[in-house]
C-alpha cells in the first residue's frame, strides 16, 4: 500500500455560530465545537484511508476562549500519524468574529480514528509521510499521544512507553 | 460558600439513537456522543454551581464498542471534584440494544467546567465533599488529570505535578 | 411471562432549552414538550416490554406554568399498568431555572404504547405489579383513564366503564 | 372585537416523513407528529388572535394507524371555539403514501391556546361564529371538551358540567 | 396516461420562523427559504407525477423583503406545466408578521423536478391542463424558462428558443 | 475603500450526507444543497465586505448527477464580482463517494448578496479585482447575470442589457 502525504488528507469545514449551538451568555457550546470537530476530522481519515472510519477516542481538548453566536468557525484536519489500522488526525480551529472579521486561533486538538471494512473489523491503511516541519513534528509527537492514551486506558504500562517520559520532562509543548 | 456533596449535582439523560446520528455502518458517531456527553455534563455543573458553566476542557475520551442505531445511550454525571472557579464532571455511559434490552458500560469520561458570572468572569464555586468509595477515587485521582491537562497545555512543568507521576507508575487504571 | 415492578421501566431524561425550542416570549413551546415526552415514554415502554413500542395515545396534558429559555426539563416516566398488549406510562415533568436552580413540579401525563413484533404485529407484554403507594394509585387510575380513552374513540358505551364513573363521582383527581 | 369565523384562521402544513423523525419500524414517531400538530395549530390560534398565543392543553389523542418513512402527512387547523382568553383549535390530519399517493384521513386532535400580551398575561381575544354543520357541530361539543379537561385537572365538580354527561350518554362520538 | 389540472398537485405548508433560521438581524437566512420551498414543491410534483421526484433545477429567485423572526411563511406550489419526465413547479410565498397578522407577498420561485422510477431512471407523467388565467399564463411561460434554463447550461442554441426571444422582447415580466 | 482579491474571500465547507438529508432513493435532496451553498456563499460576502450579509437572488442551479447518502459535499466559494453594495458569489460544488473517494464535479451556482449595517441598511463594499484567468472570465459574465437577473424581475428592459444579448449569442457557456 503505497505511503500518503498529510496534505492528501486534508479537509476543511467552515461553520457559523446558530442561536441554537450557544449558552445563555450567547457562546458557543463546547459540545457542539467538538462535534463539528469529529465530522471534519473523519473527512480527513477518510480520504486518507479510502475506508469508512470509526473514531476510537480524543485525546485531551482545551477551549481557551469563547466563540460567539455569529462567529464563524474553521475547522482544517489533516492526518498526522498512521498506525496499523488506526491514524491520528490534528485539528486548528480559527474564529472569525461576525462584524469584524479579525481571525484568530481557537485551539487544536487531536482525534483517533480506526479504518473498517464492511462488516466493521479494522483494516490495514496506508502509511503517512509528513512533509513539512509542522507535519514532522506533529508526526513525531503522535507516538507520545498514543503511548499516553494506551497508558491512561490501563492497556500498557509506563515502562512500555518511553517516547512519552520525554514528553514529561520537555518543558515546553507545542 | 457550604460544601456540596456529588450527589447533590447528578444529572442523567438517556438518548435514542436515530438514522442521522449514525455513519454509514449504522453506528453512532463519536462527535454526537461527546455532544451530549457535554450538555449532561453541563447540567451536573450547573447543579454543583448554580451558575452559568462553560465548557474548559475535555481529558482524553475512548469509544470503545460500537453504539448502533436503535441503542439506548444512558449519561450520567456527577461532578468529582471542585475547585475554586472550576469543577470535574465525571461521566458514566451505558449503552442499552433496542430490541434485546442487555445493559452495558460503554464508556467513561471526565469534561471540566467553569462557572462564570453575568458577564463571563469566573466565580467562586462551592467545594464537593465526597460520600461513596468510587466518589472517593474519582475525587483522588481528578487531581492527577487537572496536572496532566496543565501540563498538556504547558502552563505547568512536570516538577509542579507529583500526583501526577503516581499515576503513571501505578500499574493498574480505573 | 414474568410481572415486572414500575421502577424496572424507570425512565429520565433532561433537557436544555435552547432558543430553537421558545416562541417570542422565550417559552418552551408545548409541541415540543409533548415530543420529548414521548421519546422518554417510549424507553419505559421498551424496558418493560422489551420489543418495539409505538404510540398508540396520549391523555389530556395541561401546561399549566411556563417553561423558559435556559430552563432544564427534566422527565421521569414509569409504566403504570400493562394491559394485553399495550401499557399506559406516567410521566412527571420537573423545571429548574437556569440561573436559581429552583426545581418545581411543571405538569404531569399518561401516554399509552402498544408493543409490537418484527411486521408492526400487537404482541403480550408482561403484567405490572405495583410496590410504592403512589404506583398503586397510578395502577388503580389507569383503567379509568383507559375507559375514558375508549369512550372518547367511541369504542364503548359508558355503561362498559364502570370505574370511570366513579372517577367523575370523586371530588379529588391527582 | 368582532368576531370571526372559522375559515379565517384556517392553517395546513404538509410534512415529509424522513427518517429521522421514524422508529425502528420506520414509523413516524408519535411525539413527532404532537410537535407538527402544535404549530399548526398555533398558527391557527394566532390567525384567530393576532396575538402571541401559548400552548394550555392537548386533549386525548389516538394514533389510530402508522404513518411510514416517505408518507406526506398534512395537518389542517381551525379554532373551533374561542372562550374569553383562550381558544380551541381542531386538527385533522391526513396521509398520503410517497409511491402510491392514496390519501387517507389519519386521525384527530384538539389543542387549547390562550392568547398573551407582552409580558405574558392572557388577553381578551374574538368570539366565534361558526359557519359550517361541521364547525357548528364541533363548536357545541367543545364546550363539553372543555368540562372534561377542567373536571380532569380538578378544577370543576362533576355537577358543573351538565354538557359533559350529554357526552357519555349519547352513544355516538365524532 | 390522463392529463391532470393544476389544482390537483396543490401543496401547501406554513412555517414560523424559529432563531436558528435567522442571521445576526433577525432576519430568515435565504438559503433555508429555498429548502422550504424545495420541499413542498416536491409535493406538488410527487402528486401530479405520483413518483418519487428530485430536483432537477431552480430558476432564478430574488428576496425582495427581508422575512423577521416569529413571522409565519406561507408557500404555495402548484405544477406550472409537465414535460416528458420532467415538470415546472410554481411558488408563491406569502409572510404574516408574528404580531400584527398583516399578510403580503414576499416572493415567487420555478422548480423543475424529473420524475423517477425505483432504479433512479426518469420515468413519463402526465401532462397539466391549466384552467384559470394565472395557470395558463405561467404554462406558457414555462416553455421560455425551461429554453432559458437549457441555453444556461449550454444544450441549446439561441436559435432553438423562439419564445425566449419573445420573453426578452416584452417590457413587460410576472 | 481598498479593492479585493476574489482569494481573500474564499469560503469551503465539507458536508457529509446524512440519512435526513436524503429522498427515498437515498439521494441528497436539492432544497439542503440550495442550504448548504447559501451559508458558504455567506461566508464568502462576508469576508469580503466586513458586513452582515443578506441573500438577495440566487441565479438559476441545476442538479446534474444525484449525490448519494455517505457522500462528501465540498462547497467552494468565491465573490466574483463587486457592484455598489451588492456582490455576486459564485460556487464550485465537487462530491466524493463514501467508499471509493472518487472526485467529481457535481455542479456551480451563483449567489448575490446585499452587505447591511445594523438597521438593515444597504452598504458600500470594496470593489474586486479578479487576479486567475478563471476569475476574470467569471467577473466578466457576472456583468450579464446581473442584467439578466434585472430583466426576469422586470427592473430593465432588454436593450439596457448589452453584454446579455453577448451571452444569447455565443455558443459555448461556462
Amino acid at each position: 500500500m503505497k505511503s500518503k502525504t498529510p496534505k492528501e488528507s486534508y479537509a476543511i469545514s467552515t461553520h457559523l455560530v446558530l442561536p441554537n449551538e450557544t449558552n445563555l451568555l450567547g457562546n458557543l457550546m463546547g459540545g457542539r465545537l467538538l462535534h463539528w470537530m469529529d465530522i471534519t476530522a473523519a473527512i480527513a481519515a477518510h480520504r486518507h484511508s479510502q475506508r469508512v472510519v470509526v473514531t476510537a477516542s480524543v485525546n485531551h481538548v482545551s477551549f481557551e476562549r469563547a466563540i460567539r453566536l455569529g462567529d464563524y468557525v474553521t475547522i482544517e484536519a489533516k492526518v498526522s500519524r498512521a498506525f496499523n489500522t488506526s491514524m491520528e488526525v490534528f485539528l486548528d480551529v480559527t474564529v472569525e468574529t461576525g462584524f469584524t472579521g479579525e481571525r484568530i486561533k481557537s485551539n487544536d486538538a487531536t482525534y483517533v480514528f480506526v479504518a473498517v471494512d464492511q462488516v466493521g473489523k479494522p483494516i490495514e491503511i496506508p502509511q503517512l509521510t509528513p512533509e513539512t516541519e509542522l507535519e514532522k513534528e506533529r508526526y513525531a509527537t503522535a507516538l507520545q499521544r498514543r503511548q499516553l492514551s494506551l497508558l491512561l486506558s490501563g492497556k500498557i504500562d509506563p515502562d512500555d512507553a518511553p517516547e512519552l517520559k520525554e514528553l514529561f520532562f520537555s518543558k515546553k509543548k507545542k
